[in-house]
């Protein structure tokens, strides 16, 4: 495995590697969430590398950039055992040297969920992800699922600027007691980590709605809510039923929709969703 | 010389192309400039690529975008003789769905000059040149120096973004008057065409003061002011001696500065451009 720091040696070894190369871009501090990703990469191409850095323009000023958790030792033990190719990790500067003043902006759908709630997010995810991108050349790029918004934000940007990559969404892993993975869970005492399955109750509970014939999002949606709020440590930031193309509150709840919600457990802030399906099943555990 | 109408077409044909690959982005109606990028990009790489796209994006609501002039016979017969390997001309439609929302924006650089005289000119020139760069994958784009800020700013897309491209910029082609040669000059009319020739005689003038050691900006500013104030069809936009990094104006006339202007004819939007040079020369003519 190549453990790769800067641009030009990037490109280098990117002439050099097995095609179709199939790309999993982290923020690290890794886990079976992240593995997941690299395996389906590796399973569909003939090489996998995974870039590892902390995007300090996709945080706003209030966000946990300084204290996300970082163990690249741990990383990239995990991405050894998993087989993966190349890991870049370029340093801040690298990435963005001082008189760098270009940005990738999809607008409409990010005006809602998570982008309304972290002005700027989305900017500094597309611009990343556009140079990680250009950098790395892959052929097929992987994203959890868990970040449902971030993937459909990608997957326009690839689309509207006509890159030659496919994306590929992948479901979300989640603890045994459906909490979905996140480097973020770190964060949680014990006290809040078990509250913090309360996301995954309040989806669940919405699965069950739905599969009963229940269509109607506010509805849907307070159901959530009064799910999330009977856990006395979640405070609920928005919950959501939501139009897969627009990301705009749904009408009427259709296949095809994502459920999702951002709640602050303590300080950290936890996201999940789910798709509503055509023939309901229950979220894997 | 094929000709090609939509990006998948684009695609299939790019792979075939013998590399390197030069591009020579443009709006059609082609003149002697085009011609030279085509040869500079024939002379130096195994493929010239010329695409043919008036992008509907980087004209304000009060632009010319629609009377834009367009000769696609003319353009094609041009571009043999060139000996063009492919020309692309997509519809407005290929290259902007009605879903697409995704901009590139490079800031700093566009506040001035062009960019501050034609508000989102460049967020349109960037993500339209992104766009075919994406399309095309061309080793090697060619543009001309008659539009010195779009050079800057395709370049500084292309250093922010990480694209693996090289960016050339190829000295303005004049009229035997001295015109810089444009496609928006047959707007102008026997009289205005005559009058048109006050920005060369402005550059020039300001050429003679700098090699005589004229370093103040505002006086080499005033003096480029009263030239195109003799000439009573001259309606000036503005005047500039900038720094050629940040565009901003400069305390001191160095080399490299830019010296650049904008000027109505009539209805014609003209500019023209020179860099001050540590040996000034007289531009050519």
């Amino acid at each position: 495995m190549k453990v790769i720091q800067t641009i030009a040696e990037m490109r280098k070894l990117r002439q050099r590697l097995l095609e179709p190369v199939g790309f999993v871009p982290t923020m690290g501090y890794l886990h079976e969430g992240h593995l997941t990703l690299v395996r389906k990469a590796k399973e569909k191409n003939a090489s996998a590398v995974v870039s590892i850095f902390v995007n300090p323009t996709q945080f706003g000023p209030q966000e946990d950039f300084e204290k996300y958790p970082r163990d690249t030792e741990r990383d990239l033990a995990m991405l050894k055992t998993a087989k993966t190719d190349a890991v870049f990790m370029p340093s801040a500067e690298e990435m963005y040297p001082a008189n760098s003043v270009t940005w990738v902006d999809v607008k409409k759908i990010t005006e809602h969920l998570e982008g309304a709630a972290r002005p700027g997010h989305f900017r500094g995810v597309a611009t990343v992800v556009a140079k990680l991108f250009n950098i790395v050349q892959p052929d097929r790029a992987y994203f959890g699922q868990k970040d449902a918004q971030q993937v459909l934000v990608v997957k326009r940007m690839v689309a509207d600027l006509n890159m030659n990559i496919e994306v590929i969404a992948v479901p979300t892993v989640r603890e045994p007691d459906g909490l979905a993975m996140s480097s973020r869970n770190i964060y949680l005492n014990p006290e809040q980590r078990k509250a913090a399955t309360v996301l995954y109750r309040a989806l669940n509970h919405v699965l069950e709605l739905w599969s009963e014939g229940e269509r109607n999002p506010a509805r849907l949606r307070r159901h959530m809510l009064d799910v999330l709020r009977s856990e006395p440590l979640a405070v609920v930031e928005y919950v959501s039923v939501a139009d897969p193309e627009t990301l705009e509150e749904m009408e009427t709840a259709k296949p095809g929709g994502l459920v999702s919600m951002a709640v602050r457990v303590g300080k950290t802030r936890l996201i999940d969703n789910m798709v509503l399906e055509l023939k309901p099943r229950l979220l894997p555990d």
